[in-house]
């Protein structure tokens, strides 16, 4: 599991003085950089990979500014083309957020997507949900 | 059906070349203002009452910065306490995403949930998905 | 002069109610896309040209959600290789928000700044500060 | 100083293939939380009292997704009721933003300015520019 440590900005609050809900998939995004890596080791854009398909949230508690928070990401399954991942957001030891995202690993430039390769299978299954 | 026009901006892109996935609640939200304005006439946090519990997105189509997008919004179904969006973003005469959002009518100064009043139940059903 | 109006957004506000300060610079950059357009018609980002040197702030008065924004975008300077814009920011009539960005016309390949052509030199002209 | 250690995050670039210019004043922003605890020490919005007055920013060199970026920020000037920071953003050893913030001990409530307390003052020294 993929653990990463987020410090809330004012700037992602809203005015009914919580965290708003669109800082949720960006907070969900920063949590996957370690996947992004796997498939695109030198963070260059010309050679990324990963293209989002789908993706649910359950918002469960409430989150607020002043407090770190913890986003935790597992795979949840891996395909021939695509996997997804589940996710949560923890706050003051409360799960707040849940939900999952579904990846393709597509190749920009000849717009079509293709196999996982297997050392990203296998770096993919270390972070495998129990 | 509620439609709204969205310009899209520099800053909503991502180094992929397109519209950043995160970028897409932030414009379903957008979508949701008259709705927004059904539950707190005044727009004033202090009387906020759509606090949103569930969604999903479906990303079918990349979208792209330089032409105009319309968000559509349809109400799906309304229940006691709550209510069921329909979402969908089209560009250039393409759907490119759809999705669902889930919100509850909720006090935030008691912390509970309330029966949505039948004269909001009225506004919504005329945007009511066919 | 370039007059863009905006809708503003939920999440564009934050926990002290009103429209959090770094919205503002995406307000503005919003209400340049005229101005890219002039140096990349196809709105690509491999020919994009405008890249952003300086800004200047004043807040003047707070901004709210629930009312409409325009914002106004003059050329106040133009220069061999850059251009300096003064920009305001009005909500029900008064003056929230005046600034200053400087941009370069830059060519990415050669990461080298040009002159700006006759051209876009004339469309430039045209939004003028009196 | 206050050093804020931040990993950029796909979201927060944009399509010409670097961090977006309106990323800045969001990590700027984030560089604060210890400067805004000061005024407001349990982070509640309700007493909020940093309210921003001016900005100026200058974009030196272009940040990149992929390597963590430090922001560092200093108290330039303390007057009665405002102070000044200056701040600057670093990644991989470069100087790449830097800026000025203007700030104003502001009551909400009774939307007045007012004078900078003794014990916060001295918090504040503590960061003082050389």
């Amino acid at each position: 599991m993929l653990e990463t440590v987020i410090v809330p900005r004012v700037s992602e609050t809203d005015g009914a003085g919580h965290i708003n809900n669109t800082t949720i998939p960006v907070w969900f995004e920063a949590g996957r950089n370690k996947i992004f890596e796997m498939f695109t080791p030198d963070f260059s854009f010309e050679n990324w990979r990963c293209i989002i398909l789908h993706t649910t949230v359950d918002f469960v508690s409430q989150l607020f500014y002043g407090q770190d928070v913890v986003v935790k990401t597992w795979v949840e399954k891996i395909g021939t083309t695509s996997f997804v991942l589940y996710e949560e957001i923890h706050q003051n030891g409360t799960l707040c957020v849940k939900g999952n995202a579904v990846y393709v690993n597509f190749n920009l430039q000849t717009q079509s997507k293709e196999s996982i390769p297997d050392h990203i299978r296998k770096q993919l299954e270390e972070h495998l949900l129990p």
